[in-house]
């Protein structure tokens, strides 16, 4: 996969990454994919936040799968984040395995996979390598940073860590922290990977073995939060799987279930095991009220950031009293705040459908934000 | 465990049992608790069907833990389920591993156990093989059958399928119908189950082996679904496991992680990873109304039970929405029940904790129901 990554930023040796758990990473590379142009002052740039196995490949068509990035209907010349005025950029996390350096990187120290001797890593060191590859590209502030669910941590971290590369900030189905019902569900799939003796204590790529059973039945716990009771009653209901009556065995008799086995085995091709250890603790980990004392509010003092928060009723891994917290949090520091709650019942995944309502409102909020900047039409177009 | 699963009725190898999916089950084992005594005219049998896991020590000590029963709240002298009035009988299922037979049970035929060579059973099979035990012992019908989860499922199926064996019923936080969402989460169970190489294609017990870990990550992701959000936050929110801070890495640094962790681990050695597949698959199957051609108010046409149906407000494994609609099917026969729903933030598993609401109305439903067939407390007392 690694010919077909696109862009890669390499920080060698000396550019080391100071990480939050007092470790350090270096050297790291960061794969990113980047739409549209940058305008004459640099003043149209666009960050997109991935989600847990999200990638770079937002826009276009994805150069592995074939298939459309996985936010095409948001990114594109005349969508919501329109690249004929937006430069956009989109950077695979660290920790992910989609290109940048993460537990299935060589270990320059023993020339081996890392495995579970890479760092654990944080929101906060996903941003911070982040702010680094936007350095080396010369980009110094954003005009706006958006993402949902887990990318939506990393725009919150955005906005507090770096307020003054930010000028506006779209953190969509997420939260401040993350809650003790989906840590423990995070817990679950990190068991059942660990479970499986093919991980062999995370050792498993250096023996040419993978931990494939156990990262399907992660993937399938994680899948049915991703939706709502509501779309999979409608989606498959009670529904049988070409078959006319039920088998009296345990094949997949039910759609749900065909539907569930496939996520979990299409899944297995694409994602690294320990990937999905790292980049789930990172998200159990985010606090950003911790971080701040324990008011969130103290985490945006004095910020000047535009905010839009987004949420969608049927959400449950994220609901809406998550964000809801943000906005009261946003209130309390004077800050300039919109907040869109989308009636949908597709669930958590909603932020990747086909929303009309929600796509109007990103579009709206930057063509809003793009005026305040001066950011006209003709400008970005050069 | 066989020395201590208190009585035990055996059905011979001439008393077969016809099970649901065609195959015949015999000879069988069910095993059974009962606490109280019979009145002279048998009229004061209440009948409790228990959950996935439970077993028949409804009530007193459990003889293998030690612990009280898992409805020691609710049955006992003086309880609402009063053993002062009533006679109650708590079989275990079929397909379960407490001393009625199931998977683990020894196949006849070959003198090993039966693992997946045990025919898929359903709800009605429990049913029917709970009716033979109540032939077995002489009661004819029953003063009440109360059950919450799967056992409320149970409760439905003896209403539908015996009515006139049963004076009144409770079904407690069920469904008529297995819902799309618990089958994906059963999914899920079992998946994580069979993925363990341990289990051996279900002939674990023949090499004396066990599938430990995935059995342990299917409580895990079932647990999960027996709290709320709310309970969950308010018991561990995100504090920490005997520690000051996060350690940046993957052990239990969330209470709610090892508390998980916990419940995975005493599972494991209480109950069958096979039993768990047939039991869960159980509930699958369960559809009153696809049974009664998709209609759910033909399954209790003429019904003359008195149904008292109760739900949880905070439990979204079984929303009150599936008890309104038993409640509507019921209503449309003219059927005489009670709805209550309890207000509680403690999930699905508020069926088993301390809700006095919850008690008072059991209480009120059973002494009501006992005026109507003149069962007084005087001639309950003999």
């Amino acid at each position: 996969m690694t010919d077909q990554i696109g862009q890669v930023a390499h920080f060698s040796i000396d550019e080391p990454l100071q990480l939050d758990g007092g470790e350090i990473l270096a050297p790291y590379d960061i794969a990113y994919e980047t739409y549209g142009e940058m305008n004459r002052d640099r003043s149209n740039v666009v960050l997109i936040c991935h989600a847990l196995t999200g990638d770079q490949f937002a826009a276009g068509t994805h150069p592995v799968s074939g298939k459309p990035g996985w936010w095409s209907r948001m990114i594109g010349p005349g969508k919501p984040i329109d690249t004929n005025r937006f430069f956009v950029i989109c950077p695979n996390v660290i920790g992910s395995c989609l290109g940048s350096t993460g537990p299935a990187s060589i270990d320059p120290g023993t020339g081996k996979p890392y495995g579970t001797a890479f760092p654990v890593i944080t929101i906060k060191d996903m941003v911070n390598a982040q702010a680094r590859l936007l350095d080396r590209l010369g980009i110094g502030d954003l005009f706006s940073v958006i993402g949902g669910s887990m990318g939506g941590m990393l725009v919150l971290q955005w906005a507090s860590l770096y307020p003054e590369r930010v000028f506006s900030a779209a953190p969509i189905a997420t939260a401040a922290r993350h809650s003790s019902q989906n840590i423990a569900f995070h817990e679950v799939g990190r068991q059942a990977i660990m479970a499986d003796p093919e991980w062999c204590g995370g050792d498993y790529l250096s023996q040419d073995r993978r931990p494939g059973k156990g990262l399907a039945v992660a993937r399938m716990a994680a899948h049915i939060t991703y939706l709502s009771e509501e779309a999979l009653q409608r989606k498959f209901g009670r529904n049988l799987q070409d078959r006319e009556r039920i088998t009296f065995g345990f094949d997949a008799d039910f759609q749900v279930e065909s539907y569930l086995r496939h996520q979990g085995m299409v899944f297995v091709d694409r994602f690294d095991a320990n990937s999905y250890l790292y980049v789930t603790r990172a998200m159990d980990y985010f606090d950003l009220a911790g971080d701040a004392g324990g008011q969130l509010h103290k985490a945006f003092c004095g910020t000047h950031v535009r905010f839009c928060i987004v949420s969608f009723t049927s959400d449950w891994l994220f609901p809406t009293e998550e964000s809801r917290q943000i906005v009261h949090a946003l209130n309390a520091c004077a800050a300039n705040v919109s907040f869109v709650e989308i009636e949908t019942d597709k669930g958590h995944d909603a932020f990747l459908l086909d929303e009309p309502e929600f796509f109007s409102a990103i579009a709206g909020f930057l063509s809003s934000a793009a005026r305040e900047r001066g950011l006209t039409a003709k400008e970005t177009d050069q």
